[in-house]
């Protein structure tokens, strides 16, 4: 069974507007909503790829009880812990004019010490039995910055491998305790890591704890990093469509291949392929499977010959 | 006691955000809730005022629960009936940037014939102990057009004065049952009698039914007409503020004036008066008690002497 831990759930809103004008008023035309944030969108992602999954996470109030709702009514294993402040929201406003989609995301419920632990509790107990540990998204406030490090931690000394998906201050702490895997995007490896360039920032990242480490870069594929070793892939055509959730897709591709044990340039393969499959799902978290079925074997991997690997 | 319906309540979301640019993504700095809708509104000014009042309204789903928990802890008395259908949301997003206010309103639930009954019988039960009924905002849909005026029916059998602040097929229809007071804004007064002046649109108004008519003119103040005299009243100074809720605060300013049986200029002089005062609460249903107490002498009321108003 593969643990996603989504540290900062949310209740994802959609809302299709014919134009989205500020200072003006817009009627919704049509309104979707689904338990959300990145570690809850890699579990559905695994689920529909028919990977057995438990998702976790700390929920609270009605926007809480509706995450919880959902996951139940979509057949998603979870276990939610409850915690006395709000789930947070997030909105998506669709502009039907002219296809914008503008995000209004409010900030997470503080999480206390203790009800951290209740998720720290929930890990310990199931991560020996787990094939992969998946930690995934921000932090909420209450949550030290090493909150993920301490799960990762748990997964390491029960021999399990852990996947890491998120950034800043949660991200460096957490690549200190050994992830197997870490998944930033460009933006996010820059960040941390202070350098615009993917394979000099995906070594400093190697250097700082991570082991393995796969840089998405959006249309342009992904670059991974290992252990004296290192691959671009991509797609052989580009697909336009939604790319919310692209990441969290490319997650759930990876850890599915983690959980078989497959080598590198297949765990690398599966991610792209299951990302570019999600692009072309209605909302973060879908995946054409039939796309990724039928594209997997087209994905290019290409191994890289550089000196600069070597570290 | 003043009676206040409210047939589409809503929940009203305010997110603060640094700047709200379309295409882009905004965290949320500060998050309001609170319960909404014209009635909902009304029925707070009435209230703050001190008036005994009830607000009626049907609810359900989540953010059903959330205005009653809301109207709770306001103490504002409420009998709420329950509906299968969840509760509209209202989004506004103020940018912090520029103040520009931007709303996305979501649709109302459908509410059943069966479910319309039970407001319907609220009404009928307490209105003959009311000193006031108000029906005020739109009427979600499933409710014929001639839900206020079944409700406005009720009261006008029973003696007592009932107050319409709604707008289109709802406002048409409601004005056929005769209500003591309809309040509709310019653009309200436009859709409904075709023509672009206050003062014709008001005679127009009447005749098709409507006893007094009070056109709300934003920073021009009110118009009132009714059987063979009209006036115009406003406030002495401008005042720059939250205009969001100044149209269901001058309906409270007015209701409170009937349930006293006030003469027609006193009446309009606390409409304007108490509009005036809300404009500078933080969110609608809000008002500045102290400049209402303390203005209200101030509000100019003129009558006008035209021989058109002898209709």
């Amino acid at each position: 069974m593969i643990l996603v831990v989504t540290a900062n759930p949310a209740l994802d809103v959609t809302y299709t507007v014919p134009a989205l004008i500020p200072g003006a008023m817009s009627r919704v035309s049509s309104v979707h909503r689904r338990a959300g944030g990145k570690g809850i969108n890699v579990a559905r992602v695994l689920h529909a790829l028919g990977a057995p999954t438990l998702a976790l996470a700390p929920c609270g109030g009605a926007d809480g009880r509706l995450v919880g709702a959902d996951l139940a009514a979509a057949g998603l294993p979870h276990e939610l812990s409850t915690i006395a402040g709000p789930t947070r929201r997030t909105v998506t406003i669709l502009s039907a004019a002219d296809g914008t989609v503008t995000l209004v995301n409010e900030p997470g419920p503080v999480v206390s010490a203790c009800e951290w632990d209740a998720v720290v509790s929930a890990v310990r107990r199931r991560v020996s039995r787990s094939s992969v540990l998946v930690c995934a998204g921000s932090l909420p406030p209450g949550v030290p910055a090493d909150g993920y490090a301490e799960l990762i931690d748990l997964a390491r000394r029960a021999g399990v491998p852990a996947v890491l998906d998120t950034s800043g201050a949660a991200l460096l702490a957490g690549i200190a305790a050994g992830p197997a895997l870490v998944k930033p995007n460009a933006e996010e490896l820059r960040a941390v890591t202070g350098t615009a360039d993917p394979l000099t920032g995906a070594l400093a990242m190697r250097a700082l704890g991570a082991r393995t480490v796969f840089v998405s870069l959006g249309a342009e594929g992904m670059l991974a990093v290992t252990d004296g070793a290192a691959w671009r892939a991509g797609v052989p055509r580009r697909l336009r469509g939604n790319t919310t959730g692209a990441g969290d897709a490319a997650v759930a591709g990876a850890a599915l291949e983690l959980a078989a044990r497959s080598p590198w340039p297949e765990v690398l393969r599966s991610a792209v392929s299951v990302s570019s499959a999600s692009v072309l799902g209605a909302y973060a978290g879908d995946v054409d499977l039939d796309h990724h079925r039928r594209e997997h074997g087209a994905v290019i991997v290409e191994e890289i010959h550089a000196a600069r690997v070597d570290v």
